[in-house]
């Protein structure tokens, strides 16, 4: 029954357009009742997003389920990973409602609210990994806002691509520059003193070896 | 009477809530007619948020101005302390509307917008910057909601406890956060090859010298 009325829900979007569909045009195609409708769906939006719900709660259980041991930064990439797979799993239907929210704002207003839970989630699974920084907080938003414009990135390329490729693939590689860029100062015990422990040393290729230990030496201080 | 419809608007808003006030209680209060609010602003929750669309405008500006020798990272981010000082010029309207926003979803929802916006526009004077480079437009993509995350952290800390402290030093200390994780890589030049040009080294402190040389060698690579 849900799948009939998202079916039906999308026949009437890609035939008269969103706005001049009604929830009644929806439950008539589909041969139901409006009660049946609202069993399944909130509102008219929700039809046309009906997987994040089950997405968002598969998430914050897989963050739930993180050990102390797993890197956090890397877990939620991974759980970001899931969002992608819902996506990828159905390009068809992907691509239709890609360019359904693109013409619908709002659409892009209901997936703007969606995309901020999924980093709330996100943020809120990376400060208790992160409670015991100095910085904690600040790091748990920047990492996770970081990590939905990584992903949002890779999904709205493979969108545009109109479902051709791998988005695995392209997430694999957006996220991977995330993760370079926000997992290395952390090591999985994460101690409060760790932060100032760690010393970047970002040189050239050409730049004299002399030099990069004075850097190094600099970046170190007294002992 | 553009300030006196904004005053009137808060003043109801605060007294009887948000939902519970219409535009014609907003301009009977006021003293003027409809159509003069309707010249100011384009719906009920314009008048909640009235100086976003100059502070955007703004920022486009800025952002414009910028010439090649300026670092992308450190010009985003100045241009996101132009909506800090926004909100830091005055705390007391500030710290109401953040109220209020809380407590009803449809300023929240039209609140998420308007960070789109400035994160969007962020991302394409950083997608012009980045041009040169292969990962350029997940690069711009990555920075500008890094840079949103952290300002955004810092005007919520300063909103939280009242207005009270120093919003500007807050936004300081985050976005610094961000600049030293993405400014560094980028040099004003920004020639394609720069970014297998930089080589990254993250030790510890107690690392003993031999090892950082070692790392660093197998960093940098032959010749």
């Amino acid at each position: 029954m849900r799948d009939a009325l998202i079916a039906a829900a999308f026949q009437l979007f890609l035939e008269r357009g969103y706005e001049q569909t009604t929830i009644d045009d929806i439950v008539s195609l589909a041969g139901v009742g409006r009660r049946s409708f609202f069993r399944y769906f909130p509102s008219k939006e929700d039809v046309v997003f009906p997987d994040h719900e089950q997405v968002l709660a598969d998430m914050t259980a897989f963050l739930q389920e993180s050990e102390d041991a797993d890197d956090p930064v890397v877990r939620v990439c991974d759980a970001a990973r899931l969002v992608l797979r819902m996506y990828a799993e159905n390009p068809t239907f992907s691509v239709q409602r890609y360019r359904l929210t693109k013409k619908v704002p709002g659409l892009r207003t209901y997936e703007l609210s969606v995309v901020r839970r999924y980093e709330h989630t996100l943020a809120e699974y990376l400060r208790g990994r992160f409670a015991a920084r100095r910085d904690g907080v600040l790091r748990a938003s920047v990492v996770a806002a970081s990590v939905v414009a990584a992903h949002n990135h890779a999904l709205r390329s493979w969108l545009r691509a109109n479902g051709q490729g791998d988005a695995e693939a392209e997430a694999d590689h957006a996220l991977a520059y995330v993760t370079a860029a926000w997992a290395s100062g952390q090591s999985p015990s994460g101690s409060p003193e760790e932060e100032d422990d760690v010393v970047i040393v970002i040189t050239r290729r050409r730049t004299p070896m002399w030099r990069v230990v004075r850097d190094v030496e600099a970046g170190l201080g007294p002992e």
